[in-house]
C-alpha cells in the first residue's frame, strides 16, 4: 500500500452514477475524495442526500469551481451529457486527468454525435485524443490517456459479449442481434412518470426500438474490433428491477467453432470478466454491486446460431466501477484496487 | 342472455391456472361451476385457499370422481402434465367436452412428446382428434371439437407474433429468433427455490437455453402455418414480475413489405388481438388480467429485420382465458362472453 | 337491468384515480361515459394514455367546459386537491350531482382544512352540505346527497377497522394507534424522485410521521363515530408494491369482549366488507382491483390490546370504487352494480 | 494488520445466512475460511451454489466432520434451529469458540425454548454460559465468551430501538408495541409457496400475530434491560422486498423527555448504530448489505407516545454481520474489521 493517494474531484454526483462512484471511492485504499460539485445542491452534505454514506463521506457539495478541480489528480464527470465537453479542456490544460462517465467523448464522428445527442459539440478537437475506456479492449491506450470516454452500460455488455466472436471472425456480420434488458436505474435519478414504481413494476416492455443513443456507440466500437463495417439490430427493454443489464446476443456462425474454449481463452487474463461453465445462465444479481461481467455462451437447437448471455451491473461495470478501473490503470495502481466488492446475493 | 348455462367441471385447480379459471368462470354469464376436484385438497373450501374468491365461489374441492365429472358439459384439466391423458377418454365417451390446459395433447408426434415430457403417453390415439386451441388459427376446427389442447403461454405469444409473417411468406424461415420473457407465475404455484421472491426479485436471467418444452410445440405449429420446415432459436427468460409474457421476435425479411398494414389486416376481425399503432411498445401490464394479445411491429436500423413485440398475460390469453375462449367457441356462445375484464393498470 | 343509464362526466382523469374510474365505469351496466376533461391532455385519446382501455373507451380528453359537464347526471372530480371546490357550485346549481374523489369537502372545519391543505377554501358554504361518502357509516345520507366527499384511502381503511370497536365503546380512546402501509400508487401519477422504482423498490420506510393530511380527516370521522374526542397516533409507511393499503390498528381494550363476533355482526349486511375467520391475516392482493375491505381481528399475547388488520385496494375501495359505490347509492342502483370484479391473484 | 488470521469453520452455510457470512468473511482481513460443511451439498463448490462468490471462495462443502471443525479457532453455525445444540459441546471441549446464528442458545429458560421451538433441548447445561450476542448491550461479556447466541433479526431491531427508552425508565412498560416489517429473506432459502415471488410480490400482509418465535426472545431481553417484567405486543409483517427490517415501535411516555438527545447519547460510541437527525425516516435500503442499524425517534401528534423507527439488514446486523462483529470482539480485533461495506443505494 505504498502507492500515494490520488486526489479526486467529482463534477455532478447527485445521480446514481455519482452515488455509486462515491460508494466505491470511499472504500478505495488510494483515493482521497477532495471535492464534489453540484450547482443545485451546493451546501448540502453528500450524506444527507445519500444516507448510505453517513459516517463514510463527510464532504458537502460545492459550487463548480475550476480552481478547486484544477488541484485534483483526476476529475470524474458524473453529469448529464453535454457538461464534460464544457469543462474538460481547462482541466486537461491544468494537468488534470479527466474521466467522463457520460457520453461526450464516446463518438469519434462529431456529426454522428451531434445528430444523436441533439446539441453542438463544444470541443470536437478532443475527440481524437479521448480513449474509449473499455479496458478489455483498450488497456494499453488507457494507461497513457489524459481523457477517458467511459463506455455506456449497454455498450459494455454488448461489446464484451460479441468481442471473442468478432475477433475470431466466425460470425455473419450482417445480422447481429442484441436483445438487451436493463434495470430502471439505467434511466437515472430523474423524476419521470414512466420509471415510477407504479408504472415500471410488475411490467416489462421494449423501448427505443427505432433508435437508442447507445446504438451508434456500439456499432462504432464493434466495427473497430471487427475491422470492417457490420450491421446490428439493437432492442433495449426495461426490467422491473433496480440494477443490472442482461444482454442476449445472437450471431450466425459461419463455420464450426468451440465457443466455450474461445471465450475462456479470450478472457483468461481478465480480472473482471468471468466466463461461466458450459450450460450456465448468469443472473444479473450475481454481479449486483460488483465490477464484474459474467458471460455464458450457447449453441442451442442445431447450433447454427451463437447465443451469448452477458450480465453486468449497469452502475458498476457499466459506469462507476469501470471508471474506477480506468483510474487504476491510468495511475499505475493494481487494476482491482478498491474493486473487491462481492455481489450482494440475495 | 337466453343461452343456457354450461355446467363445468375442473380437475386440479389448486394452481395458478386453476384460480384464474375460477376467477373468469365466476364472472361468466353462462357458466355454472359444478365440481372442482383435488386429491390433496379434498374438503377444503376453494375460497379458503384463494381468498380473492371469498363470497364468489362457494365450492369445496372434492376427491376426483368420474361420475361427478361425467355429468358436466365440459371439463377443464388445470393439472400437471400427464393427468389429462389419463382421464380424457372416459369423459369423451360420456359425451363430455374436454379442454386440457396442460400439454398432454399439444404434440401430434407421440415420440416427440414422450421425449420432451419424459413419460409414456396414455392415449396416443386421441392425439389426432385433439384440436390445438389457438382460435386465431383454428377457430373452425375448435367449433366442432370434443377435445382441445389449449396452447402453452410462450407458444401463444410466439405464434401470434410470427403468424402474419409466415402466412405472407416474406421471411427467411431458417433463422427465426424468439427471445421471450415471462413473469414467474409461468413456473406455477410450486414451492421451488429459484422462484422465491428472495431469488427471483431484483434479478433477470435466461433459462432453458438448451431446451424448453415449449420449443417443439412452437416449431410444430409454426411449420403447420408456414407449410414447410423451419428453424427457430428460442431463448426464454425469467422476469421479476408476477404475470405477463413479452416475446421479442426477429425475422429476416426476404423483400420489401408494409408490415403495419399486414398485421392490421390479418387481425382486423380478432376480438382479442390488438395491433398497436406504428412505433408502439406494448407493456405487459396493458394486458394484466385480460384475455388480450397486443402486438407492435418494427423495422429498425435499416429494415432488413422485422422485430415483433408481442405481449399477453400468461395466465389469461396464455392459459385460462384462452381456455374459456375455446369453450365459448365450442358451445356457440359469443367468443367474448365472460372475457370482458379490462387490464389492471397501474 | 331496466335502470336507465346515468350520464357521466369526469374532471381530470389523467391520474391513477382517473384511469381506475374509467376501468370501472367502462364495465358498469348503467354508466354512460359522456365527457372527460383535462386541460393538459385535451385532444388526446384516453386509450392512448392508458392502453389497457384500448377498444373499451373511445373518448378523447377535452378542454374543461361547464356546458358539457352541466349536461351530465353526475360529475366525478378525479383532480388534485383544490380543483373541485372551484367547480362544484355551478354544477350543483345546474342540477348535477358531484362526487369529489379529492379532499376539498372532507374536512368540516374550514380553518383546519386551510391549515393542512395550504390554500384558501373557495366555497366553504358547501362544507355543511357535503356528505362524507363512507357508505358503511353514512349510507342513508349518501342516498339523498348532492355533493359527496369521497373518503381518502388511509381514512377508509382506518375507519372500517376501528368502527366496531368505537361503536361498542370498548377501547381506550386516548391511545389509538394506526400503523398504516400503502403501495406507491397512493402517491399518484406524478413524476417524483422518491417514488421511482429505483428508489422505492426493495425498500421500506415510514414517512410523514410528524403530520399527514389524512390525520385530521381520520380523527374527525372517528370522533364522529365515537361521539367524543379521541387521540390517535398515525404512522404511514411506503410499501414497494403498486396497490394496496394494510392498516394495522392497536387499541387497548377496557374490558372483555368477543371481538370476532362484534366485527362479524357489525358488517353482516355489508357487501364490500369481509370479516375473515378468526386467526386470519388478510393479504392486500386479496383485494387487488376489487372494491373490497377484508378485516381480521386479534387479541395477541395476553389480550389486553385489540389488533385489527384491515386491507383495501387504495385505488378501488380507497378511491374510484368507493366513488362508484356512492354513485350507485345516490341513483338508486344496486350498490354492487358494476363492482363485481374479483381480485387478481396472483 | 499484524493480527494473526483466525481459522474459521462454518456448519451449514447453504442458506442466506451462510452465503452472507461467506461474503463478509471473504472480505475480512483476518479471516481464514478453512471448512464449510453441508450434509446435502458435500462435494459441491460453494461458488457453484452462490455464483457471486466465483473467484473469491474456492472451498467445497464437505461432510460434517468433528475433526476438521475442531481444528478451527471459531465455528459458526448457520444451520436450522436444533443443529448447534448437538455440536456445540464437543467443539467447546476442543477449545473452539462457537457462534450460533440460529436460536438454540437464545432463551435461558429451557422450558420456554422447548415450547416455542417444539423439540427437546440437547444441552440445556450450556444455556447459562451462552452469551446473548448483542454487542451494544453485552460487549464485555462477549469479549470473554466461548459460546455466543447470536440474536434474531427482529429481536436486534426491536431491542436497539427500545433500549434507550427502557434504560432511561421513561415509558409505560405494560403497553409496548412493536409493529415490525421484514423482507422475505428472513424466511430463509427454503422452498415454500408463500414466499414465492408470485405470492409475496405486490402484496403485504401480517403473519404470526398470535405467536412468533422471536416474541419470547425479545421479551426476555427487554426485561433484562428494564430489570422488571413488561408486556409487549409484537406484530410481524412480510414486505415484498429481499432484505431489510423496519421496526416501528410505540411506547407511552410517562413524563417529558428529550428523546433525540437521549438516543444520541446512548449510541454515541457505537460504530454500528446511527441515530439520524430529528425528523428523519430511515430507509431499509440505507443499510442494505451493511452492518448498520439506523434509528429515528419521533413524538407525533401531541407527544404522549414515542415512535421509534429502526432499520437493519436482517442478514447483516440481524444475522451474519452481527456474528462477525461478535467474532471480532471475542478475538480482540477492531470491532469494525471486515465490516466496512457501504449499503448499496439504489
Amino acid at each position: 500500500m505504498a502507492a500515494r493517494n490520488i486526489s479526486i474531484g467529482i463534477v455532478g454526483g447527485t445521480g446514481y452514477t455519482g452515488v455509486e462512484l462515491l460508494r466505491l471511492l470511499a472504500q478505495h485504499p488510494n483515493a482521497e475524495l477532495r471535492v464534489i460539485t453540484s450547482r443545485t445542491e451546493a451546501g448540502t452534505l453528500v450524506a444527507d442526500m445519500f444516507p448510505n454514506l453517513r459516517g463514510r463521506v463527510t464532504l458537502r457539495f460545492t459550487e463548480p469551481s475550476a480552481t478547486a478541480l484544477a488541484g485534483c489528480d483526476v476529475v470524474f464527470f458524473a453529469t448529464p451529457n453535454g457538461v464534460a465537453m464544457g469543462g474538460a479542456r481547462a482541466l486537461l490544460d491544468a494537468g488534470v486527468r479527466v474521466i467522463d462517465i457520460a457520453a461526450d467523448f464516446r463518438i469519434r464522428d462529431v456529426a454522428v454525435w451531434e445528430t444523436w445527442y441533439g446539441m453542438k459539440h463544444a470541443c470536437p478537437e478532443l475527440l481524437a485524443e479521448a480513449v474509449y475506456g473499455l479496458p478489455e479492449v483498450n488497456r494499453e491506450r488507457i494507461r497513457g490517456a489524459r481523457l477517458i470516454a467511459n463506455p455506456g452500460c449497454y455498450p459494455t455488455s454488448v461489446q464484451l459479449g460479441f468481442l471473442p466472436l468478432l475477433e475470431a471472425g466466425i460470425v455473419d456480420l450482417d445480422h447481429l442481434i442484441a436483445d438487451a434488458k436493463s434495470g430502471v436505474s439505467g434511466a437515472g435519478r430523474r423524476a419521470e412518470v414512466h420509471t415510477l414504481l407504479a408504472e415500471a413494476s410488475d411490467n416489462f416492455r421494449a423501448y427505443g426500438v427505432l433508435g437508442h443513443r447507445h446504438y451508434p456507440e456500439i456499432v462504432q466500437e464493434l466495427q473497430q474490433i471487427a475491422g470492417v463495417p457490420l450491421r446490428m439490430v439493437f432492442v433495449p427493454h426495461l426490467v422491473p428491477m433496480i440494477r443490472g443489464i442482461h444482454a442476449t446476443l445472437y450471431a450466425r456462425l459461419t463455420g464450426p467453432a468451440d465457443l466455450q474454449s474461445l471465450f475462456e481463452k479470450r478472457y483468461a487474463g481478465e480480472a473482471f470478466v468471468d466466463v461461466m461453465p458450459a450450460g450456465s445462465h448468469p443472473d444479473t444479481r450475481s454481479v449486483r454491486g460488483a465490477n464484474f461481467c459474467r458471460i455464458a455462451v450457447h449453441q442451442p437447437q442445431g447450433g447454427a446460431i451463437a447465443v451469448v448471455l452477458c450480465v453486468i451491473d449497469n452502475l458498476v461495470k457499466g459506469a462507476a466501477g469501470q471508471a474506477v478501473q480506468n483510474m487504476n490503470i491510468m495511475f499505475g495502481l493494481p487494476e482491482t484496487a478498491g474493486l473487491g466488492q462481492i455481489a450482494l446475493l440475495p
